[in-house]
């Protein structure tokens, strides 16, 4: 990775963790309930949707600031989707980055009821600020519940779920993850681009451009499940394969699924000229994301 | 129960259902995922906390039919969190109001994703909504995520998970029902006010009379518990017990709780005579729940 592209994902990883840490401090919540809350929520990740939504609303020259509720909110939904998907009722995981779930490190109700709550507070994250105008907060709630709901994450997860040890096609897979990882990848982006003002049309051009990265994003996911090194990635190689998932390697063969990604990844180009991005810091993350080893 | 009550409860509980079911339905999502958010809805309830947002607005001199999303949204919250609380790993339950839970009727992972889609889906029946302001849609958003959420009930299953097998006070058990239950019924009666434009000195009032029907609906539940006809409150009497929850009568005896609890109805009958209700249909249905034996 570009070390200045590295050091920037460090300070904005930073600069969200604080965020999140700060909204979560500040509640008042049964001490034990806060802490499996923050235990997840400290377990990092790469706080990839918040920066890709600094990063479009900072190609459309708007204010980065604005985006940090709606970034936070992201963020415990996505935090809330693992904790849950973890379960032993879902795919039952020890590890998550090298740490033991939530559930392992405290309890299935406490797990559960953490991911409830940040599911729900990620809601007041939005009308409580005090950054957005009403119509602001209701476009990114309106959004954010389409994204995560019945239609769209939480739709994909159970497809998921469902297409365990079944054979599944090339459009079947691709269904999924336009739900499952797709939608709130592309929130982050379009409301990138709405807090920055964006045009309709240009909007339109954006969501584009939003489901081409969740779609690569996830390809590029299943090839480091083949090929990825186990330090990096932070869990073990190949547990698609042992867990009997159908992926892009796996219906499509290694270079199969890299073609593939490659003819997404000039769809994704094509979008960012139009959008007039193509040299905006938003192009090398959009690279970085389709060429990452992590 | 009276015979004009019982028949306008029937009816509202119609309408609600009709409600429920024409947002679920209209979704576009997996067959299997909606049949199991249907079952639950359509195990139905009292829907009590519709009614008493209708009653509440209407004594008031309000718009009535304004109501609806808002009381939507709340059941979608109230059943999520029955959907969750009955999972093996929390409540353990098999049965719930004569039918088998979710999680027993189709699998826990369909159950937990239900509840999720549920909850997020709760949000996006308010910004969906054409008859409600902006600024009124973020009143009832903000309301609903601090009344369900990390501080609100979320908050007070949580208490109650960790109270089980435990000795506490009275007023341990007062604060964990004024969060577990209390803060939907709160949410339903203040919301219902806030429809029908009633002040901010009013409102105060409101949320009083509020708090104290939460805690006599509570109150009366664990009664019920004890000498309940079971066919009419469709559990098994003495499943507290049983279980070894702390409840009021297990604390104060059977007739404490029943002094306890009419001390709170007096205090609820000053509201309702300082608010100007006393007369109005929601007194009436206070009067019930006081005395309900089901």
């Amino acid at each position: 990775m570009n070390r200045s592209l590295q050091s920037f994902l460090a300070q904005e990883q930073q600069e969200v963790n604080a965020a999140l840490n700060k909204y979560i401090k500040q509640l008042n919540i049964p001490d034990r309930l806060r802490e499996s809350v923050l235990y997840s929520i400290e377990a990092g990740g790469k706080r990839l949707r918040p920066i890709l939504m600094k990063l479009t609303c900072e190609g459309f020259g708007g204010d980065v600031k604005k985006i940090y509720p709606a970034a936070i909110a992201l963020e415990m939904i996505h935090t809330y989707s693992l904790i849950h998907d973890d379960l032993p009722a879902m795919d039952d995981d020890t590890y998550r980055r090298g740490k033991l779930t939530n559930h392992k490190k405290f309890d299935e109700a406490t797990a559960i009821l953490a991911g409830d709550g940040l599911l729900t507070n990620s809601f007041h994250v939005i009308t409580s600020s005090d950054l957005y105008t009403d119509s602001e907060k209701l476009f990114i709630i309106d959004k954010l519940a389409k994204a995560s709901g019945l239609e769209g994450m939480v739709a994909g997860q159970y497809m998921d779920m469902m297409a365990e040890n079944q054979q599944i096609t090339i459009e079947e897979l691709e269904s999924i993850h336009r739900l499952k990882t797709g939608r709130l990848i592309s929130f982050a982006i379009e409301i990138g681009g709405f807090l920055a003002n964006v045009s309709e049309e240009m909007l339109c051009k954006l969501k584009e451009f939003a489901e081409y990265q969740g779609i690569i994003f996830q390809i590029q996911d299943d090839i480091l499940d083949v090929e990825g090194e186990q330090e990096l990635i932070g869990k073990q190689v190949g547990s698609d394969i042992n867990n009997d998932k159908s992926t892009y390697p796996s219906i499509l063969g290694l270079q199969g699924a890299k073609h593939y990604k490659q003819q997404y990844v000039n769809q994704s180009n094509e979008c960012l000229t139009a959008l007039d991005l193509i040299n905006a810091n938003i192009a090398i993350l959009a690279q970085y994301l389709a060429d990452r080893n992590q």
